[in-house]
Order: structure tokens, then C-alpha cells, then sequence
């Protein structure tokens, strides 16, 4: 069989879960729980190192999944082979292949600004149903939001230049490389080198050209010449296959058909100055260049620091791993019990690993001038100043509205980004953001020892 | 539309690629150069920080797309309208839409311990198909190999205790999970948590129970009764919803129904010292304590050197991140050029990103008990002693033979790491690994100063 077919249920099934989501399942099935409604709250417990916010990302996935997530035949004759079920409750199998998702989703926007501790979705639905997707939405909403928050960091040192993003050889399979380019762009770069991404999500697709397209001609200046010969309007050579000052001349010599030129790796500041200088003497003054390799926001904020002349950042590895912080510590956590006859709010104990329990919304204040104050966690029943920012996504499993354009993301993370105090939004050793919670919801908590 | 109907493209389409390649494959066409045959190597840079060898993983999904890529109609469609390929060259689509890849590819088998400087994938085709599956194949191979190299570690460090790969949740999106959890067994993890792997790997999949289970109930104790009726013999709790000490008393009162236990964080050393005194006080020896939290090789091995009576290890994000080193620095150069009159082996250059040109084999030669020596990288037409690990794989776009087993590839990566010297397989302060260049490779990088 080939396997890379199972992608397709990687964005479908029901088994694109962890075992202990349909184990759990099938013992709250057993036990009388299925009619039981349970909400969830998925929220990061901790800031990765060198992140003062996060940029919420990963949504429209989520919701995808919820709305088509589905127990094939093939999966279901699956789980039924497996050794720990040869006891699974009677009527369990046809559960799960009836199964849909028919709860209520509520979500912080993709593009908002977030901190650690807050809810960034809310997911209310019969017990088994809110379990299984747990694992679904973690690694979608972990990923992405990673991505968009590192890309934030990348955007904001390249200081006004553009940044594309160009990581999908090192990104964890092809498949994360799709999803980190969207996650990119939210976080504010402006176009991917990743074609089926440009194709998927209406992303602007930039690319120049390898070192083996020089390689494969006799001379560098006929390669250039080819290039320049089929993108008479477009042409970015890659000008350091042997020596980038060489190659930036040959590039030059070519003229107006040059649009710009790449160097790739080196000592970006010295190259770009002398590629500058090389294509200004040429009259080549509308020629940009194009820098990458290894770069990381760290390597831009000097660059820029240094008024290095580069056009356009071209970022990796670094930025689609998120390579200094390369997992976000995201959370699922049952927060609120219902029956019939019964509404409970409910939390786990532990010094480290506590959690505040019942449905929560979040509360976000703003300074006269628009610049963000604090964001307030509260209980959803309590009366906060403030916008707040869970809002409804999908109601009774159906999606509750039209899918936001990627660009309007991408301007919303750019505006939420500008109203952070300015210390909040530092590269380095940046303020952490007011988050506070009500002391309604830590009454609450300290209320709440469970009966065990 | 669904994105994620992307995940389909993402394992077969033409454009799951850099528009680089694509542009190249234009101005390549253009230039008359289609008919010319490229041979390039896939291997790593360097090795990663605290890695003295690397598992090679991922071939299998890269032969699946070699074998399936294509560009269908919309993907063509979609290019079309991109103001880069406005000027395309008369006969570029149609030669898209006929595109299959008829190649010949050699690789490194999977679960073979390779090193920095070593084709790990070699693929000889016409140039534009060569180079328009480069994003593909690094990001699979750079992804798997990144995990399985990281994996082995980690069993390493458990030292025959069982590790389960537990990182769905935390990779880099659904798909990453997937591909990590194949990639981990192949490094030597005995299963994993992922139930679309299990199914698409036949992985064992291993699942206990999540923290919500237990909150669900009024009573912690009536969770662990509830479970345990569902899974009368495979029953494993999860004690540290409440209280880690507490609960592995209430798993223990219900006696032989115990599997065992799992233990999520905390001081495992003292927990698990703990629970396996109540666990044998109660007559329970045979039940089993699972730890989990935040591990790592490093943790693991500092919890087996304090002889920490723990049974099976659920690791989790830092497995399939590999977060202390969460990219592999994988690149794909071009290495000979064969036309109907000539065949010129090429480099690129440059002093920190140069290349040994020429089509390449690796020799490993072993000691008489069976330790591995040295690795010597050869042109392909030299003599060398040692067993050649670039085995055919594809030959003219059809595979070379059935798919080994996972098993197989993990059994042959405990071998292989078995036989490293035992400095080289140390997790930290590891010795380098002898790989040598013959002078013949030398000689012709040397030589080779390509007209430019």
C-alpha cells in the first residue's frame, strides 16, 4: 500500500487521534457518559523562551477537521482488531461509525495575539466526541500558532523589508512545510516559495534559482543569459555558485532584463554592500537584492542595524521549525461537566500542572489610543470591561460563518502586533503582557478540592 | 474549499515543490536542456549539535512520490496563471502534463547509521524531473531521519526499557505525527500512540488514559473502576490527575485488574520509587508503571542510572520535534551532467558551502567482529574495500523491489548502532566517526575550477 495516502485521512478520520482519545471513548460509553457534554479548553501553558506573545494560528484547520471528521469502515474494522478492544462495549462500534462532530466551537480569531494560560479554542460536545478531536486540534493549532508567532519575531526585525518564506526542505515533511507557509504569512511574511501552498492558500509564490541551474551550464554568464532569456521580466539570478561578486558582475552585465539578483549564505553585509554597489555602477539602481541562508531574526535585526542594502529576506529552516523553540506547549483541558441534572466545573491539581477550572472567556483592555492594556480571564458567566476575544465558530457542529481571507489575518496579526506596548513586542528581553484572572475564577479554583 | 484536500497533493502532485525548481525546469526546457540527464546527491551538511550519527529514515515515502508524482490539470492551471510563467516556453505544459519521473535513484537502505558528508538518496534522471523533486525528497528525508536519529537516542539512553513515541499532539501538524511515529520506530521506539500510524505502519499502538477520564467522574476511584470494567486486561491508570500517591493506591485496591500505572510528570525518580512500593504491597509486581512528562534522553538516562523502577517510557514532544536540534541540515547538489556527447562531473564552490563533485559510493568497512571501522566516500568508478551502502532503489521510474518491513528497518538500525564503537554511540561527548574522501575524489574537486 502506499502510505503517503493516508494523508488523506491524516485531515478526515476519526483515527487521526491518539489511542487513549478512543480507549477513553469506549470506557465513557460503557460507563453511561456519551450523553454527558464536556468542555474543553485548549490553551498554552507556558510562553516558549524568547516569546513575549503568540500569534493564534491553525483555526481554519481545526475546523475543517471537526466538520469532516468521520469513522470510515476501514478504521473502525481497525480498531476492532486491536488486541485492547476484543472487549469493547456492545453498541461502541456503531457509535463511532455514526459518529459526527455536533458541538459548539468558540476560538480566539486567527491573528490575535495571545498569552500563555488563555483559551485559544473552546470546544463544548458530548464527552466522546470533545475527546477524540483533542489530538487533531493540539498538533494543528500547536504547529501553526508556532509558526505565525516565530514569523512575527522574523517580520518584525526585518523592519519593513519583505520576508518570504523559504523553509520547506527543512520543514518536518512536505505536508508541515504546506501548513508553516500559511502559518507564516498570518505571522506577516509576504509570500511563500512553496507552490502547492501559494495553490492552496492563495499565497504570492516567489522563486529565483538553485546553484545546480549555474552548474548545469558551461559558464555562468550563459546560464544567467538562459534564465534572463525565459523570465524576460522577472529574472532573479543567484549569483555566488562560485564567487558572488563575479557572479553579481556577469548578473549586471546583462542589464535591464535583471530584475535582481540572490546571494546566498556569506557574510550578508559585506556581499550586499558590494552586489549594491556592483548593480548601482551597472545603472542597475531598480535591481533588488535578495539575501538567504540561515537566516534567523537574530541575523536580519543586525543586518538591518548595519542598513545592510538588501530588498528581501528569504528565511528557512529556522522559521518553519521555529528552531530556538521548536514545539509550543499546548493543552487540552476538560474545564466544565454537564447532564441532565448537573453542571460541574472541574480542574486537575498539582503544583505544576494545575489548571483553572470552568467555561473561561477572555477580556482584553485597551489604552484611549487603541494600545493594549491587559487581558482579563474570567468566567464566561461574570461581566468584564473589555473586548472579548472568544467568539462563536461553530455552532451545533455546523460552521458558523465564511472563512476569513489569509490576508485579513495577516493584517489583523500585523495591527494586534503594533497595539502591544512597545516592551512587550521587544525582540529581546521583552515585558511580559498583563494577563490577570478574576478573582471569581480563583475563588473558584481554590474551592474546587474534588471529591476523590 | 477544504485545505486540508491539500494533504492529497501534499504526497503526490508536481507542485508540492519550491517554485524554483519549477522555474528552473522552464528556463531548462527552454534552453534545450530537457534531454540532458542530472545526477544529484542528497546528503547532510553537517552533523547536528550533541549527534555523532544519523539513522537514515524516510526513502519509503520518498519512492511513493517518485513513483506517483505528477501534474494534473489544475496544478498546470494554476501555474499558468502566475505572472512569472507569463512567458513560458512553447511546449513547457504539455510536457508538465506528461511528466513522470523515469530515473534511477541509489540510497542508503532505512534504518542504516549514516554521517555529515555521505549521500544518503542519489538520483540520476532527466535534469528538470531531478530537480523538481528536490523540496520533496529533503523534506521527507531530512524530517524521518531527523526522528529516527533522534529516537535512537532516546532508546539509547532507556536502556532496554520499552519507549513509545507519544508526540502526536506536539509535532508539527497531524501529518508531521505520522511520519515521526514511523521514523521513531525505525530509531528503536516499540510503538507509538498514534492510532493513523498504527493503521498505516502496523505500528503497536499503545494508549492508557488522559487526566479528563478521571475528572469526568465524581470519584476518582469510580474512573479507575469504570476503566478497568472496559479493559479488564489491559487496564492502565493514569494516577496523578489528584495526586500521583493517592491514586496509585485507589489503582492498586482494585487488584488484579491493575495493568499498571502511569505517572505524567513530576519527580518520577521518587513517584515511580513510590508507586512501586505500593503497587508490590498490594501483591501487584506483575503491573507495570509508564512514565511520562516532558522526557528526553538525557532525563531518561539520569532516571535509569538512579535505577528508577520504571517499565515503559511515553516520550513525547522532544522525540518528535527533536527540539534540542529540530532541523537536519539535509541539501541536494548537483553532481554530473551526462548529454548524448559529454559527461562532466560539476561543483559548486565556496568556502563554508562547497560540494565534491562526481557520482559517489560510500564503502564501510567492519573489524573481523563485526565493529564498523571507518566509512570511505569514493567516486563511483573507483575500487574501494568495504560494503557499498548506495543500494538501486528505482531503476528507469519503476521500483526496485518490495517494501522491507518496519520491523526490519528497526532491527536493522539496533544492529547498526550496536556496531559503532562504543565512543562514536556515547550520548554526550561522543567521538566523531572516521569518514574519509579517497585522493581520486579530491584530486577532481580539486581540480575542478568550472569555467564560469
Amino acid at each position: 500500500m502506499r502510505t503517503l495516502d493516508a494523508l488523506d485521512d491524516a485531515g478526515r478520520s476519526g483515527i487521526a487521534t491518539d489511542l487513549y482519545e478512543l480507549t477513553m471513548g469506549a470506557a465513557y460509553f460503557d460507563a453511561g457518559l456519551a450523553p454527558t457534554i464536556g468542555t474543553f479548553e485548549l490553551f498554552v501553558r507556558q510562553l516558549p523562551e524568547n516569546r513575549s506573545f503568540l500569534v493564534a494560528a491553525g483555526l481554519a484547520q481545526a475546523v475543517e477537521f471537526l466538520l469532516a471528521m468521520r469513522f470510515d469502515g476501514r478504521s473502525i474494522d481497525y480498531l476492532r482488531g486491536l488486541p485492547v478492544f476484543s472487549r469493547a462495549p456492545a453498541g461502541f462500534w456503531e457509535y463511532l461509525a455514526g459518529l459526527r462532530f455536533t458541538g459548539d466551537v468558540h476560538a480566539i480569531p486567527e491573528g490575535t495575539v495571545a498569552f500563555a494560560g488563555e483559551p485559544l479554542v473552546r470546544v463544548r460536545a458530548p464527552l466522546i466526541e470533545a475527546q477524540i478531536v483533542e489530538t487533531f486540534l493540539l498538533a494543528t493549532v500547536n504547529h501553526q500558532t508556532l509558526v505565525a508567532s516565530k514569523a512575527a519575531r522574523v517580520v518584525q526585525a526585518a523592519a519593513g523589508k519583505g520576508v518570504i518564506e523559504f523553509g520547506a526542505r527543512r520543514a518536518h515533511g512536505f505536508p508541515a512545510a504546506l501548513f508553516a507557509a500559511r502559518a507564516a504569512v498570518i505571522g506577516g511574511c509576504i509570500g511563500t516559495s512553496n507552490t502547492l501552498a501559494g495553490q492552496t492558500f492563495d499565497i504570492p509564490v516567489y522563486g529565483t534559482a538553485a546553484h545546480s541551474f549555474t552548474m548545469a551550464f558551461a559558464h555562468e554568464a550563459e546560464a544567467f543569459r538562459a534564465y534572463a532569456r525565459t523570465f524576460p521580466e522577472h529574472a532573479i539570478l543567484l549569483v555566488d555558485t562560485y564567487d558572488a561578486l563575479e557572479g553579481a558582475r556577469r548578473a549586471a552585465a546583462l542589464g535591464a532584463a535583471v530584475g535582481g539578483v540572490r546571494v546566498d549564505g556569506g557574510d550578508l553585509l559585506v556581499l550586499s554592500r558590494a552586489v549594491r554597489e556592483i548593480l548601482d555602477h551597472a545603472g542597475l539602481a531598480d535591481a533588488v537584492i535578495v539575501a538567504s541562508g540561515d537566516l534567523d531574526e537574530d541575523r536580519i535585526a543586525a543586518l538591518e542595524a548595519a542598513q545592510a542594502p538588501i530588498d528581501l529576506y528569504g528565511v528557512g529552516t529556522d522559521l518553519v521549525t521555529s528552531r530556538d523553540a521548536a514545539a509550543l506547549s499546548g493543552v487540552y483541558k476538560l474545564v466544565m461537566l454537564e447532564t441532565a441534572t448537573e453542571r460541574r466545573a472541574v480542574r486537575k491539581l498539582g503544583a505544576e500542572k494545575g489548571t483553572y477550572p470552568g467555561v473561561k472567556q477572555i477580556y482584553r483592555s485597551q489604552d484611549p489610543d487603541g494600545r493594549f492594556r491587559e487581558d482579563v480571564v474570567a468566567l464566561d458567566t461574570e461581566t468584564v470591561a473589555g473586548v472579548p476575544l472568544l467568539v462563536p465558530v461553530i455552532h451545533g457542529g455546523k460552521a458558523g460563518g465564511p472563512v476569513t481571507p489569509l490576508a485579513d489575518l495577516q493584517t489583523r496579526a500585523r495591527n494586534q502586533i503594533a497595539a502591544l506596548p512597545p516592551d512587550v513586542r521587544r525582540l529581546a528581553h521583552a515585558a511580559p503582557y498583563p494577563v490577570h484572572v478574576t478573582p471569581a475564577l480563583r475563588d473558584l479554583a481554590e474551592r474546587l478540592h474534588p471529591e476523590r
